[in-house]
């Protein structure tokens, strides 16, 4: 196991109507990013972030509003955040924030208005422009923010990473801080019930896709690592399709939550090497096409797994033995790991998840546009590294599996 | 699922040599409780607060010591801390922290180190006597604490919980709040290599311990709280004879140590009811014949076990499948869950563990004593709560299966 740093500071108000909490909650953790500890909490005002429609015609945004209210604390919103969140909001968010003096940045909605939020609140303290710290500069500083989820997921819940696309170019990179860290996470499974199933299922890709992205390393000896990574993968095997057939079902929904925010603190990754070459070959196909993240991964992973199974064949044998219940071939290991593999593949499709490129909206004559982004764009050196160090020729070798 | 919080602020510096980031621990996490934010870090007056002379011996201490003046911290020490700790020596504790001006308690050692640290952090800063946060009054402010932990077991190290010895009476009893959380631990695997195998299995007894504790729940639909306390288990019973046959093995204690955090900062435990009533039953026998805390439940818990599996075939069965690699009797589960228990049994009695009241220094006479300290002692009403609700009758019957 490798040394590490480990440090989750979040806090979780999970349950049903535990956003009503939302108000309390920013009254207790508004001051507590200020190194100074200057900011009042009673100085409070929050600017409320969130996406479309959804949250304002269920009433959440109301109830978090009558929340901030009960405890006199001042807000001001900005709605609009897309799936795939834009620079060209965050600038706007920024310039708002500043001219408010808002203090307290609160997202409302999954991944896209929760990294959208944390690109605000360490560019509203920046003198220079916030996608510097996308370009690799780190966050030192940020106003503190909070969420209130609304799909499982991203993991941004608990995580202190945000991924922007930039519209000047339309690629995506992401950037990590404690300071970006939520302050506080509201979790109520109830709010993700009215989800339709392919934005459930895209969720349930993601979260998988988290857990496999940790999986693959390079590291020895994790075992303790590797068993919580396959606890998360066989909850999400066996809650994903009841709540695909139910999604009513708050049980469901619940484990769901947990396992999403467990899989991406890092709880279950630490000491050892990841990989991210799915999501770095994913970030493409949703910058490029606006296809949900998670139906992209649901066509990546299979193509990369299948691509570097060779790698380590015992790793993905061990997951497909333990996670999907596949049978060990002492004598072929590698038909174990291809089991497995075709048992994930399998498993996505039957939640509704696209298969190949096309479904995306892509094509085969995209493919170099795509490896050169990926591979040289960015300052990048021609190549990624994970797992597995992939180099052109591999990128448009797995591209070309998806079609 | 129930509604829960789950809060667990603690940094986490692990690897070879993490102990030298102590200081630098202190200094950042220093002022971080004072409520007004008065405390500079620069201010730091720390208390060190250690057991026997292994610590000194092994010179830890003086490296601790050394990044702490590193730092320009100023310390004083207080060993002397014994297994079971006592409340004499929190008394002491607290009267040096008051006459040196200490703003700080550092814990080097076990969970005996850390829980007596915890209490005279509490007792400290409040007025009255420290037991009354150990006979129920909620612990709203402390000392900040941090930890160096050397034996991976009671989990203190990420809890927020401290169990204390009172010498007038010899009875045990556990206190718990926020404010006593570690604000930092330092978990280096290599500093438990020098423990005897016999200390080493009692952590690994006390860890299960920790995971049976939660597994045990009345509540339904948890999924993803079942897999993690299983992949905990499951990691337990890979490691722990890895570690009794080789204590150098540095692997091994790393998973374990990881494994023993997770146990216990309640990640794994969010949500459902849990039981607890294995460890009430075995806190009197520590506290009756100071035995080790870990010894004391590899006891306990086959006997409460068996006594109580009725309740809960099904949950019986699981583990024994899941983790203890039973097959599963589907017309008799309840062979199954025996299986499982029997396994367990098995289990601690490789790893060291003794099997009988005797062994602990027990006598049958001494039952009626045990049960009345532990049914009717500090206001309790004839009986103790968990999984299942156990009278003076019960508990009788339970400490007879340990003869």
């Amino acid at each position: 196991m490798n040394n590490f740093n480990f440090y989750s500071p979040t806090y979780f108000a999970f349950g049903r109507d535990a956003e009503n909490q939302t108000g309390a909650l920013v009254k207790r953790f508004c001051g507590s990013s200020a190194p100074d500890g200057s900011s009042a909490p009673d100085a409070a005002k929050v600017l409320i972030h969130y996406g479309g429609g959804s949250v304002v015609r269920s009433g959440l945004l109301d109830r978090v509003k009558a929340s901030l209210d009960g405890e006199g604390i001042a807000h001001v919103e900005l709605g609009g955040v897309k799936p795939n969140p834009r620079s060209g909001l965050v600038y706007e968010g920024i310039e708002l924030a500043r001219r408010e003096g808002v203090n307290f940045v609160l997202a409302l909605g999954g991944g896209s208005a929760i990294d959208s939020s944390k690109a605000i609140a360490a560019g509203a303290v920046y003198d220079g422009d916030f996608w510097d710290f996308y370009a690799g500069k780190p966050i030192e500083e940020a106003l503190p923010v909070g969420t209130v989820l609304t799909i499982a997921a991203a993991g941004s819940e608990g995580s202190p990473d945000s991924v922007i696309t930039n519209e000047n170019g339309m690629f995506k990179r992401g950037a990590s801080g404690d300071a970006i860290r939520p302050r506080f996470s509201v979790l109520n499974p109830a709010l993700t019930q009215t989800l339709p199933p392919y934005q459930t299922a895209c969720g349930i890709t993601d979260i998988l896709a988290h857990l496999y992205e940790r999986y693959l390393t390079n590291t020895r000896e994790v075992e303790v690592t590797d068993r919580l990574i396959e606890a998360l993968m066989l909850t999400m095997i066996h809650e994903g399709p009841r709540v695909i057939e139910n999604p009513d079902n708050y049980e469901a929904r619940a484990n769901i939550m947990w396992a999403g925010m467990m899989a991406h603190n890092n709880a279950c990754g630490v000491g050892r090497s990841q990989d991210w070459n799915s999501h770095n070959i994913e970030h493409e196909l949703s910058a490029l096409y606006d296809c949900a993240h998670g139906a992209g991964l649901a066509v990546t992973m299979p193509a990369v797994f299948g691509y570097v199974m060779e790698h380590d064949v015992m790793r993905f044998a061990q997951v497909a033995v333990r996670v999907w219940g596949c049978a060990m071939d002492f004598a072929h290991p590698e038909v174990t790991a291809r089991a497995g593999i075709a048992a994930l593949r399998r498993f996505l499709k039957s939640i509704g998840m696209p298969e190949t490129l096309g479904e995306l909206g892509g094509k085969e004559e995209d493919i170099p546009r795509l490896v050169d982004v990926l591979c040289n764009g960015d300052g990048r050196p021609g190549s990624i590294t994970g797992f597995v160090t992939l180099n052109e020729e591999d990128c448009a070798n797995i591209y070309r599996r998806m079609l």
